[in-house]
């Protein structure tokens, strides 16, 4: 037998495990700060849900995990959380609107491998159901510039309008035709990667034949966001605007002048379910190279999903875990991380049965308290746990039971002392109180 | 299209999932207080893996969803996080001894359903591998007290050695063949639901030709687990004791005199892997009918998987979420669970930029704020908040954002007052104080 994981899966160890526990917590305090409850799909859905005409489409279908249950029912893990969601709201169409939910949750696909690419990974989701009030698509943008510094990453997070893009693509190039306005707005989504030159030449490979220079002049914008607002209001007349000056500036009132908040107009987001606001987030220095976080205003999905007439509008950010691992562990350095939970280790000398009670006593206190399991001598002991990175030290020999006292090591310091074991516990609990 | 989710799958609303989560969250808090750390492995395996011979076995097997990646590689969903477990140890040899860890995650079953069964369901694990010493084996049993206390259940651990049962299979049936002490044991595991005179009905059925009544009257104790040792260990002479009276014996030195422990000599569990000590956990008053959580040691298994001659000894207990969670909401109704995390609702009048300010400020001081995305009325507002359990109301009128007050409205109590936004932030971040 080859001891092996399937290709594109990985193991967590502890020293890992515990960065994306923290990292997945605090986004869960933060999406509860800003109202968002809790819900859990399934990992396995019913073929047919994904592979509905309004999921992620057929790129990503391909990519799906496909099976049948012993029932020879058609079924395939998730590829995202969103379909899921469209699926749940369908199902359940008497719940309160707006429906504020988050939900974090591994998602698969079965892609061709490279660096960052896995086919199990994390995706971290917000999403309002039920409102098209822009308060809702600024509660996006606030949950993510909240959620980043409380991780202490400086970020950027753009800010679009679809109706925009579209309005403009109708405008210069007569492209009622909707897959042509889609191949302009994906090769104009390059513009910040490729420039102006780049997106032309792209825009006349796939056969456009118009002068672009006009239209790409209109994204040559620079300034803070109102100012870049109003010239593209000034230069777009006003039957090509649908909504999205409208929206940008309430998007914009609610989030305040925060300078990380970046109107960017050529900013289209890939999937072509998005129908107002989109947003992707970007560490502020460029210094990674992906996304860490993206979403925006999907309006017809769930309807469509449910095939109603009555309109389910939604918006939504992702976080996507495993670049803002990446980020985090680069900036921390792999070697720092905190590689156990242990706050205090102890080490009986033939006094094994006073030591688990006092370990039992420490852990009623809240102490994450470990103990030798093995009977290694104190200086093995002491070595274990230096690797750990555990911060005190308890020997406790036969002697010292009958005296009461232990010899508590602060690991960092050095320092050693007798205490009782009142104070020893008094000492070690109040370290969860300092935190 | 068919809305629906695949069968045994399911979809948790926020007021369970939360319930869900606080579970969890509490059986974190435990297994890292006894210096458990978290390890996460994939869902998807390898076939080969999940087919080793020393994994769950063939019964399991048959109930194991089963696909191919794009390169055609078998492949599998997980059924437990034992063998997942095992092939992380084998695959990382220098992990450092005792490795204790714990993992929480979904396994899948493609087997029958019936009430209390899913396809896709929660195990909840902490183990110990590297030492034969049974101080790992009564930390499981402390987790066990431990956690369900924090919960407010009362249950007993019941606890044995697999090597008491062996040995006296050997003794009076001169089973040396395996199978037969196996078949043995099975029926015996039922002494306590269907008593001694079925179980020798049952033996009997199974081609058990030996006078029974003898054996099952070793079994017929009563008393404290120490006197029940004892009466054992006379009524079995000593070349039949290969190590079970020492080991039971340390167990129940460790875990003191805790009357929720009780040694209860017929417990078998069905895995064939265990080698030593069982456990299994069942609520004090027989009000529900399965284990909440259960495990035992097993010493071959890990070495087995590496096909090592090199001693893996291993030790641990799984909680079964699903049970658990039916207990508690059996216990609180289900009508109370709590529906929403939410602390504080705001109603803007014609204020939303104010609103959003203020929201944003209470979410910085870490309260749980939503506020009305939708423009409706007050008692609409009030009533959406009754609905949820939301604790608190804010109304912010025009002339109140001039004034810098807010009305605050308790929910429970009725009481209506007006305060300064400082004096309502105080008192709503006070709020996570008092938790």
């Amino acid at each position: 037998m080859e001891l092996q994981l399937p290709r594109g899966m990985r193991d967590f160890a502890p020293a890992e495990k515990l960065l994306r526990d923290e990292v997945t917590n605090k986004l869960k305090a933060t999406f509860e700060r800003y109202g968002f409850n809790p819900l859990e799909t399934p990992i396995i859905e019913r073929w047919e849900i994904l592979a509905a005409k309004y999921g992620g489409g057929e790129e990503i279908l391909k990519e799906t995990y496909k099976f049948q249950d012993q029932g020879e029912r058609d079924l395939g893990l998730r590829y995202d959380l969103t379909t899921p969601l469209a699926r749940y709201v369908a199902m359940n169409p008497s719940v309160k609107k707006p429906f504020k939910r988050y939900q974090i949750g591994t998602v698969y696909r079965d892609g061709p491998l490279k660096k960052g690419r896995y086919r199990e990974f994390y995706q971290c989701d917000v999403d309002t159901i039920g409102t098209t009030n822009m308060l809702a698509d600024a509660e996006c943008v606030s949950v993510a510039l909240d959620f980043f510094e409380q991780v202490g990453l400086n970020i950027e997070v753009r800010v679009n309008n679809r109706k925009l893009l579209v309005d403009v693509a109708k405008m210069f190039l007569d492209a009622e035709d909707e897959q042509q306005a889609l191949a302009f707005i994906l090769s104009l989504d390059k513009l910040e990667k490729i420039g102006a030159e780049g997106v032309i030449k792209e825009l006349k490979e796939k056969g456009f034949t118009q002068d672009l220079s006009e239209v790409l002049a209109l994204f040559d914008v620079s300034g803070d966001n109102a100012s870049i607002l109003e010239s593209l209001k000034k230069a777009i007349p006003d039957e090509h605007d649908s909504g999205w000056s409208q929206q940008l500036s309430e998007v914009f009132s609610y989030t305040g002048n925060d300078p990380r908040v970046r109107f960017l107009p050529s900013l289209a987001r890939g999937l072509g379910y998005y129908t107002g606001t989109i947003f992707e987030v970007f560490m502020a220095d460029g210094s990674f190279h992906g996304a860490l976080a993206a979403g925006g205003r999907y309006d017809n999905l769930v309807g469509d999903f449910m095939n109603s007439k009555e309109s389910f509008p939604g918006v939504g950010i992702s976080f996507g875990l495993e670049p803002i691992i990446e980020v985090l562990k680069d900036k921390q350095g792999e070697e720092n991380l905190k590689k156990s939970t242990v706050q205090v280790y102890l080490v009986p000398i033939q006094t094994t049965e006073a030591c688990v009670k006092f370990a039992n006593q420490l852990r009623a206190a809240g102490v994450h308290t470990d103990m030798d399991l093995i009977g290694r001598g104190p200086s093995a002991n002491f070595k274990y746990a230096n690797a750990y990175g555990i911060p005190y030290v308890i020997v406790v020999g036969p002697d010292e039971v009958e005296a009461g006292v232990v010899s508590l090591k602060n690991m960092e310091s050095g320092d050693e002392e007798k205490v009782s074991f009142e104070q020893a516990l008094e000492k070690l609990s109040s370290l969860n109180h300092q935190k």
